[in-house]
């Protein structure tokens, strides 16, 4: 039997204590599993006294994370403190000057400092893992960085918020309108302190550049993610877009393109019979394409703390193995600073309008559309209500200046009561 | 830059190419992410001369796969021959012994003597890795023995020999009876040359028993496996199953119960909305449930050139990378041995039967269940066809042992105009 290998665990909110939870509860099976006994030696956290339902009285204690996750008799820094900057940051950079493997669940840290962080432990000599930093307890850092090296990706795709998916399909289900869906989330505590976290795709958005760097080899470029939340989904929006076949949902896609790196988060109609269509609640997805396996998709709990637990744990038992893997995949040093694309692919695009009650208002449309070169695949007007008709087009695929183009064109035009709404359809 | 890792490869079929065309084509990609280059040494096959779309004129031939195996040049022993026993055994047994690391793709070698080939590996210091006998492109292998390693598994279920999706899904889509689906699959090529190990459940029951032994951390024991084949479904079950809610799948499912390690590879129903309902054509699926990470679902090509090499190379390249794992995720020495669960877990039960046109027929059917044990949950009896009546039930959760009483009581009736059909429904 190989010696221990020493966790300094430093935060103790929902994942640390399912941390302490399983490490406790499960001695025989770990050390079978890793070969080797896994133990924590110290732990630190904002309150020292609170009941966790599990006892912290075996572990020393420090109230500096800087202090824990230097401790000699710290093997791994498991950081679930969150905060992309502060103490997290300050802590994970002092455990690895330190010499300490890292395992974090922060994925704003990450998003916004991973390269750094990543080439100072090539530097140092450690590891620096982050699963449960995406899509929570689905292994899909590790499908991407490990199973799937063997392919050139060609597109990572996922919906990687609970919360978000959570008002959408509830939206669908109970016919209700986004703002009272919103306030009940709020209600079940489902929403970040601050909310745009979550429905201004932030925290999805993290989450996909993280993908995207190990995917594409690429420099993690939060900043160069294109963010567009759900804010603007209307109830009409979800119906309609039902009627037509498809599903909404807050979609993170991301491609290497001719183009640069095109990494977007943004609303996304997707078929409502596709896997990533029929996933409905607080769970995620991730589909994960590539030259030789073609399509992947991995489906779970996205957040929790058994879930959480059970990929931070993962990548405990990972370097209790002496498995050491770069952070994204290949060594830092060789990832390409990140070139957005300037253009996003050209897709099928799904456009609402509300034309006013005049002959004539759906043939102005319509040649707009075409003067700017885009192609309608389907069209569906509705019964007037208020003086005005609900219009729904499906476009073949566009490229978003011709788009841009005709949304210019239209709001010239005399018909419209309000701006059109214009969603990307996502082929799935 | 660390020193090249050498491969030998026996067997250049489908897989053996793919792996040889991802290792010519992608040198860049490999060396950056394996963190070494990956160099093919030496190849075997039956048929040196051959078009396979690529050249193998720079590495060394062996006519011998052991031979081959055992080069000096030769790091990692490639097995994609397949068959149980005969050449790709020796060939496997002689690398280990070589201290050569071994991928192989080979599920019915590895169901057979996984455990002693584990043992001899461990003995010899190298490692056994597998990924790619097992639904193909899914990563599932590594998802069960690296990521989830922190979870007590407690059920894995998958839907793993695409040929039989293909007959059921074809079967419900175009309203063809088995045998002519049957007839066209073959058409198509899609059966083994023993169509058994496809409709029988035989290949697939090996992929589920090779993951119930990482899960369960058990000896991989085949011969546990309750098989029973896709052969007796017809298309009035298909059709009145989906009357019901359910689609039929030739499900695996594998559970650590109080009474031993069940195994069971049998057609079973699964609501038509789930993950698994949902899965049409030849796309394998596996669900995996463990106490922390509830439930994960993977979703991929199961079979084909790309997936299946992309699965190779994953192995291929953790090992480059210096990972270092049990074949079953602990040292096979610390596997129990499996004990056979003596009784399946009861479950909800579908059975189809036809009634003849009797006053009381239906009563008798149903006081039999009742004295039996078995509660019916739902009931439908159709329009009589030549004077005999569809009856279907959905019982509730039922003993296998019950069902049996029930199933013996019914034969002594004289309303029953053929056995009934008794299926397992599975939730998810």
């Amino acid at each position: 039997m190989s010696s221990p290998i020493r966790l300094g665990i430093a935060g103790l909110g929902t994942v640390g204590t399912g941390v302490v939870k399983i490490v406790r509860q499960k001695t025989q099976l770990l050390t079978a599993r890793a070969g080797r006994p896994i133990e924590i030696a110290a732990v630190s956290a904002r309150t020292r006294e609170k009941d966790r339902g599990v006892s912290i009285s075996g572990y020393a204690w420090e109230d500096d994370p800087v202090a824990l996750a230097t401790r000699d008799d710290v093997d791994v820094f498991v950081e679930l403190m969150g905060g992309s900057d502060g103490p997290a940051k300050a802590a994970t950079e002092a455990a690895i000057a330190a010499g300490k493997h890292v395992v974090t669940a922060n994925k704003a840290m990450l998003a916004l400092h991973g390269h750094a962080l990543a080439l100072a432990a090539e530097e140092a000599g450690v590891v620096l893992r982050f699963e449960a930093a995406v899509a929570g307890g689905i292994p899909v850092v590790k499908a991407l960085t490990e199973a799937l090296a063997g392919n050139e990706m060609t597109r990572v795709m996922g919906v990687m918020n609970g919360t978000c998916n959570y008002i959408l399909t509830r939206m669908q289900a109970s016919n209700l309108p986004y703002e009272e869906v919103f306030e009940e989330a709020n209600q079940l505590g489902y929403l970040e302190a601050d909310p745009t976290l979550d429905v201004g795709g932030i925290d999805a958005g993290h989450k996909l550049a993280l993908l995207a760097a190990i995917a594409f080899g690429a420099q993690v470029d939060f900043g160069g993610v294109a963010l567009e939340g759900i804010e603007k989904i209307t109830i009409d929006d979800i119906k309609q877009a039902d009627d037509m076949g498809y599903r909404i949902k807050l979609l993170g896609v991301a491609r290497m393109t001719g183009r640069g790196l095109e990494q977007r988060m943004s609303p996304c109609l997707v078929p409502k019979k596709s896997p990533l269509g029929q996933l409905d609640g607080g769970t995620n997805m991730v589909v994960l394409e590539g030259d030789e396996v073609e399509q992947i998709v991995l489906r779970g709990p996205g957040a929790g703390m058994g879930p959480t637990a059970s990929a931070v744990m993962g990548d405990v038992i990972d370097i209790a193995r002496g498995f050491r893997v770069s952070t994204f995949g290949q060594p830092a040093s060789t990832l390409t600073a990140a070139s957005q694309a300037s253009t996003a692919t050209p897709v099928p695009y799904y456009l609402r309008m509300a034309l006013h009650d005049k002959p004539g208002a759906l043939a102005k449309v319509a040649t707009v559309l075409g003067d700017a070169g885009v192609s309608i695949d389907r069209m569906r007007q509705y019964r007037h209500k208020d003086a005005t008709a609900p219009v729904l087009i499906v476009t073949h695929k566009t490229a978003p200046a011709a788009l841009e183009d005709a949304l210019a064109a239209m709001s010239q035009l005399d018909v419209l009561a309000s701006s059109p709404v214009a969603l990307r359809i996502e082929s799935v």
